[in-house]
């Protein structure tokens, strides 16, 4: 511990400088999924780039047909010490409805929500700025004390996370011999609870579709052609309404297709957790789980699929009425996978699950939002276990495996294309409303996630 | 005819006038529904104001919660001459998507869309500013040629008929002696087609009902989140797919309360009118009729209920993906009704059917837009006699008595309130885009209109 007991130090005499930088950072509002943004990802980017170099990173922003990637090296001490390929993305999600937010998005504050919590405001906060900085912060502190890193570093952070990373694939495909390492490291899941770190072993993966079902040539007046006029929006919701059975089962044609069931010591494992229907979904004002019957709330988002409709327009939406028979209207679909799911056989037999209910006169237009598989990592990993020792040392409580009910498709990719598994260490909260309004990250996260980081590395240094 | 010819003579010289002062109408984006163009509402009645006092009406503005309504009387040559009550609405529907109109909505032109036929662009042109002039252009030429008109002629001018018209029934009841006349005269339906003028004998009532479905208290992670959380746009899109059944039919519980099967003779002549699914739908870019199964395009919307959704919102709705759980979605729905359906009673029912297929942790809230009941006019009257006779006097072809899918809620206002009934005289023509983008009204409806106007005028004197 002679080499790890002064850089913790390091990083708690600097968590205000650390702070600072992260807030830098958030007030880039760097929102990849729409294109008003593409100049602040860069900007983003950029700023990454910077920032790694003062730590002696050999770090540069590298163009995509779409938002850039920021890849940096360092070496290890050795030219044969441990690899680690660290990953984040830099960028965040849309605001809206930006009226609800408490303090500015883009301008991250700290503040006290409860006698002695504290957390940091802001779009980006928690997913995954917050995050990645934390890896950025141990690096620092490991150089600022011995002016190395234990291991060889390489860093991947993106800026099309939030919008289905189209630019990924290619970019790792073409730079495999670059990016290869012995391990990821991937910060951007939750922590089990605020005492318990949690290394994540399982993620769903993702379908997203979007669906525009089209019927007359112009918007019609609903008098003059309610009745004989084809309605989208009708077609649409009995489209949707056929997606789940009565048991909230998804009916598409093949869905279940390499669904394995979850075996009964795992089921029983996460029983221990303590986990219901009651504090699983109270903290969101709900209290009836609305999946599939008979299973857990864990069960449900961390090893069943779902479908989920994120959006849906068409016709007036605006204050007061219009009597329109809407031309078109759209609806954002996504589905959550598990085991082995294949996502392009779940978007092809959803397709057809759409065009088998069109009536006469529609028309639909598909539109993919990105697709990958689930993950299952191996269990019994060195690296798992080393990871999970040393977030043992830092948390009050020990660290716990666990699965999650989101997609990280990065995961998947760094499988495929660099034949590498991947730890999934996060410090985010289930509080944290990313992807919401008033996003946030608890303080405790930033300092300890810093901690945290620089246990992992050294004893994955060992 | 002494009377009226040179009256006819006058409208066909002054055309160019007339279209002058419906331009400066047209120029006013008096939108109701949308709060924003209040003052724009208020601009166009007092426009109409000041034009009708210039044809000796004593015309004002008269302020109601809502926007303004005009109320302008003209004596007529005798204190027992005939008295008719004119009405139409200054106020229009929204122009959006505003990007698809070829030429501003509220710079009105003229244009050629095929050799020999021009027609006024605009919003309103049709629906309802161009409509409402060509009895004002006929009051002034009778003045201007006589000093006088042939009848006693009140004007009731509302600026909320596509919003709903809250105000019109209180200052109905508020005013009822001050416009109570014989008979009712009404501006705002379609000719047969382009050579057939027609008077309407029934109109669809409607009830406007928005519903918003609330599930969780804030948007959620889909990845986190989904599976165990209710999606609103989910349970929005099964209520509204269950609102029909297979058949086209309305399930609302107690909906056909008060529907009348259409007299045979009444189908046979409709019959012969050359209207079917082919040319009805066809030039909107459709061809098979979506309504109930069995049953005409001229009976689904002359003289059946419909359910239509005219409009759906909920989730993320902008460019790109985001995978988030909704906190509400909303839809706008509306019935039209006809016969003896109660637009109270559906709007009940509605709630309830809502309310009866509501998952737990779901709520619901209701917003009102709107009901009246459907109209039938009598087939005896001698107003529609008289009219009848000077339409087929001017149009190549003779009128012809029809029904009309379209709710114009002041007819049943006007019997219960005034104890009148209403001739519904209207010359826009079926591809007039009425609350669609490029709406537009024939320079022939335009002139024609104003030479049929004087000849009911006359006609009603006698």
């Amino acid at each position: 511990m002679s080499a790890l007991s002064p850089v913790l130090d390091r990083l708690d005499k600097h968590l205000d400088a650390s702070l600072g930088r992260l807030f830098a950072l958030l007030s880039i509002p760097s929102i990849s999924t729409d294109p008003a943004y593409a100049a602040e990802c860069r900007k983003a980017a950029e700023w990454l780039v910077g920032d790694l170099k003062t730590i002696g990173f050999d770090a540069s922003v590298r163009d995509t047909p779409g938002h850039p990637m920021v890849v940096a090296h360092h070496p290890g001490p050795r030219p044969d010490s441990p690899h680690v390929l660290f990953y984040g993305h830099y960028d965040v999600q849309p605001v809206d409805p930006v009226e609800l937010w408490e303090t500015a998005p883009f301008q991250p504050v700290v503040k006290e929500i409860e006698p002695g919590r504290k957390v940091i405001t802001g779009r980006g906060s928690s997913d995954d700025k917050g995050q990645l900085m934390l890896f950025v912060e141990a690096c620092r502190a490991f150089k600022a004390e011995h002016g190395q890193l234990p291991c060889r570093v390489t860093i991947l952070f993106e800026g099309e996370e939030e919008s289905g990373s189209p630019s990924l694939k290619p970019f790792l495909d073409a730079n495999r011999e670059e990016l290869k390492a012995d391990v990821a490291l991937v910060c951007d899941t939750d922590m089990f609870d605020r005492q318990t770190p949690s290394i994540c072993a399982s993620l769903r993966g993702m379908v997203g579709e979007e669906i525009t079902i089209k019927a007359a040539s112009r918007d019609l007046h609903s008098g003059m052609y309610g009745g004989p006029a084809a309605n989208p929006i009708r077609v649409l919701s009995k489209i949707l309404a056929d997606v789940h059975d009565e048991d909230g089962k998804v009916t598409v044609p093949g869905f279940y297709d390499g669904v394995e069931e979850t075996p009964s010591q795992i089921l029983k494992a996460w029983e221990t957790l303590g986990t219901n229907a009651e504090n699983f979904l109270g903290p969101v004002g709900l209290s009836h789980p609305a999946g599939e019957k008979g299973r857990s709330v864990l069960e449900m988002t961390w090893a069943r699929p779902t479908a989920e409709f994120n959006g849906i327009s068409g016709g007036y939406t605006g204050k007061g009425f219009k009597t329109v028979i809407a031309a078109e209207a759209s609806a954002k679909v996504s589905f959550r996978l598990v085991h082995k799911q294949d996502p392009d056989k779940i978007r092809e037999a959803f397709r057809q699950f759409v065009r088998d209910r069109l009536p006469e006169d529609c028309s639909v237009e598909f539109h993919p939002h990105g697709g990958s598989p689930a993950i299952q990592l191996s269990y019994d990993s060195p690296f798992l276990a080393k990871a999970k020792n040393a977030l043992s040392q830092e948390w009050p409580k020990p660290a716990v495996t666990v699965g999650s009910g989101g997609s990280i498709p990065v995961v998947g990719d760094f499988q495929t294309y660099l034949g590498m598994e991947s730890l999934l260490v996060g410090f985010a909260l289930a509080d944290d409303r990313i992807h919401s309004p008033n996003e946030k990250y608890d303080l405790n996260s930033f300092h300890k996630g810093q901690r945290s980081w620089a246990r992992i590395l050294d004893a994955l240094s060992r």
